[in-house]
């Protein structure tokens, strides 16, 4: 049985006689290898936190980036391979300085997140800006434009989903169900940071530093807390 | 017998010895696997009823959207990879924008779903705008033009069919049963609401909500319904 | 044995040890599998008669198209896949009209004939219009032009023959039969649609409708028939 | 020992270990099956005849083409897949056309061979015209030039032959033979158009009849025989 | 177990069912057979030294370069095939000096170690300046921007970290160790160097001599020790 | 051990683990299969003779042409696939005519040769001129230019090499040793005619004729010796 | 364990589970079947001397060219496959001679020796220079410039190395033991030219004469020994 599903991938972007695409699934393995990462939605806007694996004491943790920009109204979480991460942000930032450019005002975080799923969707197709393979990444996107705050979950596929909350990542099964126990829609922004983390560190095996979580809000614009502030919602957990 | 079967799937668009193009039946195997989709035609318009499936209490039921507007007067349901639609979806956009632009008149449906048709046909081509594999997805596109209101039922082989009814998806074995018993010409609108979801209803496994449903008509011009006017059809039933 | 077979296939163009081209060889299975469809020619014309396969009530029986018109002076009948038919179909229209353009005077129904086959002979040549595999279709083409009527019969290797009468598809081995015993060339038209729809009648498991057959005649231009004129025809049978 | 034949026809055109090129050992197959055509070569003009396989009373045999001219001074029999031999005529036809234009002067018939052959060669490459495979077809070419009447053959692998008679096809083992005894360099073309049609009719298991066969000559341009003028030679035998 | 990997490398950017990607990990294990390099960061400046293998007397030790200029504020030591090692470097060079002739002002280190990873990433994508397979070379990547000191490590996955210090090759998990016990913010820049050098020769099997390491700082420019350079640092050990 | 054999002419141009490049052996097989070719360079001039396997009577002679002239200057003789050697005969005329044009003088023998040979190393590399697989041919170029005569030998392999006499082909073994006897460098042409006929007279099963056998000189110019002057030479036999 | 080599070249550049290449590999097999070249640098220029392996007496010594020129100032000796070392030499002719065409100087040894290691890296990318597989050649690039004498060694992989001394080919084992016990820096070039010579003979079965070596030096320009001038050197053995 497991041999007849080696055949399949070798066509990298070919359905299974069950209708699967096994290359999409075998990427979507590769983000329950990675760390986990939270956003939640309120109505003051978007949260976003996420786990740092700083695996030795010499690595500069700010320079384990989980969390980037995309615009200044877009900022993003992401869980799998970060280079296949890179590169799906540095395409969404300049779609949306294109679109600024072309039209003077922002993109919407919908149409953000459908450039990138259009990208991600055509791995296999050989054109120039495409992956000869899925991209092993899932992003949870948090924006805020006209519509106000919006969360969105993106996987391997090319689809994207509109959330109130979400968890990806190899903790995220755990951090889904916490979620559902915790999220509601009338969390200020401070709960929703303070859910947040209590819930990463329920996922993670060691103590939470500002070396080892990163967080960020969307609220309307992006901004990504300094360890002191990072400090600030520890204490209040 | 499974065995060989695995040989023809290599060539992503190649015959087996029984005239056979396996992708595109596995393609079709992922639609069995989609959620339910049902169109009705009226003498006063179309109605498209789609079954939401919200794998989590988190995810914003208005994010799942499983019937789109291609123009002002056609809108289409689907069943299969979203994503695969999406691109569909889009290119059906782009194709009626520039007919009206050309042509200063709405493009026809049957030239709408034609034109969705040859794109899905081209697969495995290797031409910019093909995918390398079958599209993963049918599609009832509700429409309405100079011949009055017409339902297509497109599938991953390219072919097209016009409909006066059709189900597509995991549950459309039984619901074209169904719609068999339940259709006649002279059906009003509203009457197709109504069977569109108390069929749609049988072959979900919850209660029907405005959160886990869409109806859209095409009658003249495409419109989804609001949550409000869900729950009106639900007291329908 | 079979299995031998099975790796030629994996070139979609190649010889097998023994001469043969197993691609071309499964399209024409494909074919095996199609509706039937039936041509004769007479000195006033040529009759094509198509069987239609209404899987549902539901269906819209025009909308099953098996019987097209390509210029005004040719249409054809076809059977295997009717998405590859379509495609070759819409080629021929843009041959035909362009050497209208071009010369000023209807193209020959055999130069129309040869334009469609080299199409289909070019088959997995990474060209910008040829197909990855060969067209799993026949087609009956019935045309009238400087020479008269005339009756050809292509198939998916990109050969074509003119005929007198020829059955194509599921059917097409008892029709030929019949059609061997009942045709000599000095039939009238009227007798010509009597055989064909007769013949279609032995091939058929249904009663024989308007709904599940189509005829057409080029004498000297392209007509389908309409329900009423099929119904007159049934009458003679 | 048959399972390693395999091996290399995947490879289009590869050599195998005893220096061998499979794929178009596999062409001249395909011609081993094909119908017998035989060619004269006399001081007067060149003769070639051809047997027509009418598979079915209703086909009409002129449409059984296996006799065409490529330019006024030079026409070819073929044997083997009659869609591959239109293309290479096509393309002789094109190249001759050419030739008169720029030259002012008739293209010789060694130049039209070589012509031909160039385009078998290059199979595999990819290039526009050339086809994916070897072109499963022999040619004989009969023509008149400035160095008098010639007889060329062509074989899959892109190489030719002068011949003073030559047969092609599934009987040419036996017709080779007989023309070795009956051929001499001044036989008349009437005694050729008697020898040529004699050895067809050794080599066919039926009667016969303008219907059955075709005969040409380029003496010193190219005629296709009228079916009385088939019948006066079959009144010679 | 061993045979269905090698099932996944054939496609040689594809998803293992584990969701990983073997020519990637196939790659990190050519840089475990390379020679060792050490990268150290101070306040005064970063600190590289790297193992030369000199194999034979004969060799030239100064052509044996793993450390190499990018540009006057950019170095780099290299671990793993030294020709792949070069194209990046090369590659690199060409970024900062373009970036320099359009803005005015040196790249920073982190975009010049962005830009290096890009083209590490694209590896079997068929454009121009991608390599079929992953880049088999892990880089230690130090500079002096307007941020200060900075020391980056790149692995074949296109991935880059920044570290206070990094050891890579074949001795680099005993290095790593060394560092993480040595290794403090408040380091000299002479202190580095020891400690450099010191660990070096823990993980060298034979003396250390200029002959075979070369040590490079960044302060705030690139510079390479001359022989006596290195001797002198030995002489500290 | 054939068996791992037939996985490395997969690729048609790859190495094996002993280094060798099968398709290019397997191409010099193709050639032992050919005909036998002999040159001698003498002061006077070269000669090439060649055995002519005439396998019908009715076949023509002169047709059979494995003696070519590329330019005024240089003629060559040919063992294995005739067609392919057309390929490198007309490229290499092209390249002397272009020389010619350009520089107003004629090519050397030895870039001559180079050209061919360049051609001969680019297969499998996809560009317009090159062939997908080796060109399965040897030849014997014979020439005059500023350094006087010459004599040079090509293999499938690209690789050229300057003689003094060689035989190519099936009899070549033989014919080599026969060389190294009789051969010393002040032959005059009419002893080299006599050596080259008689050595070809041993290899060959059958009389020698002037059907069987072609000569030809370049002394200096290229001259295709008629039947009657090698019946001459034959006389000397 | 054979078996599992042989899956991985079948991608011709993809790395091995071990983090191995082995088509580069199976390359350097070539070079261990080719002759044995050495190479020497002293302070008044450098020595090259190869062994020629003349198969027959009738081959002309001077075409077997294993040292030849690549600009004035630069030769280079080679072993492995002659038409691959001749593409190679042929790219560095072009780009010395577009460099002294560009800025009026010549090019260093190193940046050629660059160039030409760059070609070898960039084997089956499929651009148009690059070639399908490794070249199958090493080479030892002798030259003088502003740096004063050179040697460099370059292998398959596209890795080069400055040495004072080096032997390649089937014998270069031996070789290289012996110039690490004869090289020193102040050798003189007569010396060199002798020990060179004597480290040949003993590699090589035969006597040592003119016509089976080549000697060649850069002192300061290129200049390939004479028949007469070898004959001083052998005299000096």
């Amino acid at each position: 049985m497991f041999l007849t599903r080696t055949e399949y991938d070798r066509g990298v972007n070919t359905f299974s006689p069950e209708g699967r695409l096994f290359q999409v699934e075998y990427a979507i393995e590769a983000i329950k290898l990675g760390s986990t990462a939270i956003g939640l939605k309120t109505k003051e806007g978007v949260v976003l936190a996420v786990e740092k694996r700083i695996t030795s004491p010499l690595l500069e943790p700010s320079s384990v980036e989980k969390i980037m920009e995309i615009d200044e109204h877009i900022g993003c979480a992401m869980s799998g391979l970060i280079a296949d991460a890179r590169t799906l942000v540095e395409h969404a930032r300049v779609e949306t300085q294109n679109h600024r450019f072309s039209y003077g005002e922002p993109m919407t975080v919908e149409s953000t997140t459908q450039a990138l799923c259009d990208l991600a969707l055509r791995f296999g197709e050989g054109d120039e800006e495409s992956m000869s393979r899925p991209f092993g990444v899932s992003l949870l996107i948090a924006g805020h434009d006209e519509n106000g705050p919006s969360l969105y979950y993106t996987d391997p596929s090319g689809t994207f989903w509109q959330c109130n909350a979400k968890a990806i990542g190899s903790g995220s099964e755990g951090a889904d169900s916490s979620l559902q126990e915790q999220y509601n829609k009338d969390l200020t922004l401070q709960e929703a940071e303070t859910i947040a983390l209590s819930i990463l560190k329920q996922v993670m095996e060691e103590k939470v530093t500002p070396n080892n979580v990163d967080i960020a809000k969307v609220a309307p614009t992006y901004h990504l807390y300094t360890p002191a502030e990072v400090e600030v919602v520890i204490s209040h957990l």
